[in-house]
Order: structure tokens, then sequence, then C-alpha cells
């Protein structure tokens, strides 16, 4: 089986390179190949089969080409720019995240005419496809009403998976992934980068501003789960989707509060010292847009898992990147 | 005022050329300058005004930026490859109601940034955004879920049409129009079309085939009715609609039988007896997918107004297309 990962270089890509290399075998078939492409040169995992990383634009029409050009079997489709990159430049949001991805769908198409290829596309969608007003939990059946450019070229992309699905053309399956925390890495200037920074800073003893109060509430889901959806997606079989082709992963609904109880659980007062409350009106704002539960009974019945608790989301963090080790 | 009608040789367009023309304003604002432009140049109506007609293939990129170079405040945006033709032509379907569409926006967009610039514009998206299964009445939250590219294609516009709007480029608003009935012209081959044909063809005397059920249930609204949401949506105030600049009009939700017998009160047995019952199974199994009935309550509180029988339908098909006679 020969797989290909656009957006490999990412942290998500990262994590499901790892996990490929180490199952060896996707819905029981043997991997013999990895083809790991991104804008920047993914690093080659230690894998026996053959692997090529790629530096490639998705924005180059000729890019999809080249890429699917090697028919690979299956296709994770990550790359994205970010919600916050895409709203600050226009241009550059649709041209990765819309025309990206309709050359990729085109590639896989176009393939196609020239011999029967019907490769599994799995896409990475995001709950930003959801803006308020909605309803407490979101179900699969709530419409898309996005508040970013971001948004809007995810639930494009959702409906481009539908429908070249239908047609024939791919095999697609879209996952909305819910907000990944614990993020692995240093603190970043994304809005939602406090709900990870809270928990993976005072893990290790240095300080975590929490910008908004303990009562927000936020959807969210271990890299660990994240990686575990795709790998579901990889290999679940299709005709229970029908033409709705993208789920909501199901996830773990807490506020800041439960999240912060957690980590005194697991680390003590000591760490939950460690945060400083310091309010930031924008980002108050900003994720009071934000969707905060959703209803994924289609997703569960799917077999698709994550979390049940923020205990278990900050323990697969101290396992997966910690060594399984706390402290400071 | 100078507006601008694309897809304006089409039925919806030389319906709303006429009533702008005898209308002569748009929200109290007089209209100076019609520009008329589809694929084949529309009739010039007699007009006090300056009309231009324009023969232009909206899926090329330079045909938005010539037409929108104008800067026309009010924009209809009615052009579109219909159902049938995008199912069978892939490439067409995408080119013109996906690419025909951005291309449009995109012009609005680097118009304004040449200097300031915020037409309405008006799209006509349409009740192909949903596919079965769905609720009894679709109201405005559900989800798209189309089943065929061409409803793919409008749920993209729709989206695209939010963003636009929400990001300051344009003033959008979306309508999601119901089937027309009754449809003048001569029997088409649509697979809607008996939908018209069954009424319009009896009210003059002529034979008409029914391929389905009388109990068969869909979604209605007058040519009358489409031009008045296409003007109310050209002056509302669009602050009411969010960011969620798409509505679902208003129709009538009635079955084949009902229709059958509101022309049997206005026209007769005589009328009712020309309905010819010769089932068609590939019409069957289509139409067994169309949305039913729509919960409108957001449209009716907007302001838009549909007929609120099939015998105010068949009237104003009467008083608009026969001069207030019937028979045969």
């Amino acid at each position: 089986m020969h797989i290909l990962i656009i957006g490999a270089a990412g942290m998500v890509g990262r994590k499901l390179t790892q996990a490929l290399v180490k199952a060896g075998t996707v819905g029981g078939k043997p991997i013999e190949r990895l083809t790991l492409a991104d804008i920047v040169a993914a690093e080659a995992p230690a894998f026996a089969g053959a692997v090529e990383t790629l530096a490639v634009d998705v924005s180059d029409a000729a890019v999809a080409a080249q890429l699917v050009g090697k028919r690979p079997d299956l296709i994770f489709h990550l790359a994205a720019i970010v919600s916050g990159e895409a709203e600050a430049d226009f241009e550059k949001g649709y041209r990765i995240n819309l025309d990206g991805t309709r050359y990729l769908l085109e590639a896989i198409r176009l393939e196609g005419a020239r011999a029967p290829y019907n490769p599994r596309l799995v896409f990475t969608s995001s709950i930003a496809v959801f803006g308020a007003p909605f309803p407490d939990a979101i179900g699969d059946e709530f419409f898309s009403t996005p508040l970013t450019s971001y948004g809007t070229q995810k639930a494009i992309g959702e409906l481009l998976l539908n429908d070249y699905s239908r047609r024939g053309f791919l095999d697609g399956v879209g996952i909305r992934l819910p907000t990944i925390v614990v993020r692995p890495g240093k603190p970043n200037l994304a809005a939602s980068g406090f709900f990870s920074n809270i928990l993976r800073e005072p893990l290790v003893g240095i300080e975590a501003v929490l910008p908004v109060s303990r009562d927000v509430r936020h959807w969210f889901a271990s890299p660990r789960a994240a990686v575990g959806f795709l790998l579901h997606a990889a290999s679940m079989d299709t005709s229970k989707l029908g033409w709705r082709r993208t789920v909501s992963a199901p996830g773990l609904s807490a506020t800041v509060g439960e999240e912060i109880e957690a980590l005194r659980r697991i680390a003590g007062d000591k760490a939950v010292k460690l945060i400083r409350e310091e309010p930031n009106e924008t980002i108050i704002r900003i994720v009071d847009g934000w969707a905060r539960n959703f209803d994924t009974r289609r997703a569960l019945s799917l077999g698709f898992v994550a979390e049940a608790s923020m205990d278990g989301i900050i323990r697969a963090h101290i396992e997966d990147e910690l060594g399984g080790k706390i402290g400071g």
C-alpha cells in the first residue's frame, strides 16, 4: 500500500506518520511506501519500506498532478493555512485551502479518467465550519455557518469531498477535528493556544497565562485521539456515510475550570499556581464565537473514539510527550 | 442607479428585467442604467434609461472584470448551468456555476481594492442544496446535503457569498428559489417539468403527461413570486441577515393531487381530463430525493412573500401569461 500525506510536516502529520510506521499496516494491508509532502520537507521516519519527502506548494496545480500521478492508495490531506493567517491574508487562504484542495480532487479525477482509480481520501476539516449562534450541542445536521475565511474554505472542502465521492472519483472521509489539547511545543500566538498552554507549561514547571475566565467551555481531543480518527477514517466502511462524508469527530466538552481541576488532580496545587490569570479582551471576544459542545452520536456509531475525560487527555500528553514523567 | 443582471436572458431574468423597467426604481432610487448579460444577448426592453445587452461567457475571468468595472450599484447573479446539464457535464458545471460565481466575487473584491465599492449582490441559490433524507419541513439551519453537482455548486456559492459579505467586499443576499410553477413556454425534458406541464398545457386545451403519482409532494412558487423575492432582496435591510446571507424563500408545499384539484376549480373537469398518467420510473426515482416542504419563518419575518395557495399560483399564470383568459 502506498500512502500519501499532504501536510506531513505539521504536528498532526508528524504524529500520523509515526503511528503509520509503528503499525506497519492500514486496515490489515502492509504499508510499502510513504510519500510525505509539505511546504517544507518533513523529517523522514525510520521505516523499512520506501519513504519520499517532498517540499511542495499545494497551491501550484502541477503539484497535485505530480503527487497523484504516483497513484497512492490512501491520501491524507492535512495541509492548510491556519485560521488566523487565512483571515489576515485573504488571497493566500483561498489559494492554499480552497484551490489547493480542489487541485488535489481534480488531479485524482483526471488520474481516474486515464485508468480506473478510486483512492481513499481523508480530509481534515474543522469545527470552524460552525459559527455562533448555535445549539448547545451541535449535531451533524446543523448547517455550516463559518465566521472565518478558514472555516468557509473547510466547509467548501467538505462539499467538494461529498460531490467527488458521489460521482465515484474518490472515496472521501472528512473529519472535523476538535481543538487539539495538549498541543506539544512552545506557546504560540493562536487564539486557542492558551487551552494547551495552561496544561503543558505547568506540567514542566513553567508559568502560563490564562486570558479568559474559567467558565469558558470548548471542545477538545488529544493529538493521540486525532491520529486515531485519521487512522479509523483510512480503513472504515465508507458505505455507512452515504453522501454525508464529513463527520464531527468525538471529543470532550470541558470548561477551562475543568481543565485546571484535572491538572490539579494529576500535578497538584503547585502546578495550578503557575497559571496566571490575565484577561485579554480580544481573545475573550474571539473565543465567545466558538463551538462549545457537539452531539457526536453519528461519529461514535461509526467507530470513532476520543478521550472521555480531561484527566485522560492530560495523561496521554504525559505518556506521549513527557516520557511518563511530570515535574519541573 | 446602475443595475447589472447576469443571466438576463433566462426566464427569471427576463421577468425581472420587465419588473424593473415597470417599477423604474429599486428601494426608492431611480434606475438609470441596465446592463443585461447572458451567454446569448437578452432582448433589450423599452426603457427610458440606458440599456446595454452583452453576450458573454461568465466562465471567462475577464468577463467578470469587464462587467464589474462599470461599478453597478446592484448586481443580480442568476446565471447557471441547470441541474441536469451540470450532472451530465461535470467540468462545465463547475466552470460556470462555481468558477463563474467566484470570478464575479473576486472582480468585485478587486474593484473595491481600487476604490471603495460595496454593491448589493443578489444570488439565486436553489433548494437543490438539500438532499434526502431531510426533515418534513426544512428549516434555515438544516445543513447542505446536495445530491447533485449543481446543488454542490450552489451551496459553495452560498458560503462564498457569506464570506465576501462578512469581509466587507460586497453586500450579498442569497435566495433559495422553490421550483417555479407555472413555468411559461414549451414542455422541456427537465425532470421537474411536469409540475408545470400538467397545469400550463391543459389551461390552453393541450394534453400533458403526469409521470409520478398524485401524492408526490413538492415546493413551489410562481415566476411572479420569484421576481418579488429578487426585488425584495435588492433593497432589504441586510443587517437583519447577520452572516447567514442566504434565505430559503417562502413557497407552497403541495401535492400533485392538490395541483390537479386547483386546476379543476379554475378550469373545470375538461382541463383535468387532459392530464394523462404515464408513470416514468426514472422521474419517480429522481423526484423521490427532492425536498417537500420548508419552514420559512425566517424568510417571512424578513419580508419575503409567496402565494398561499395553488389557486393563487395558477391565477398568477393566467394573468401574466394568458392575458387573463383560459380555454383551448
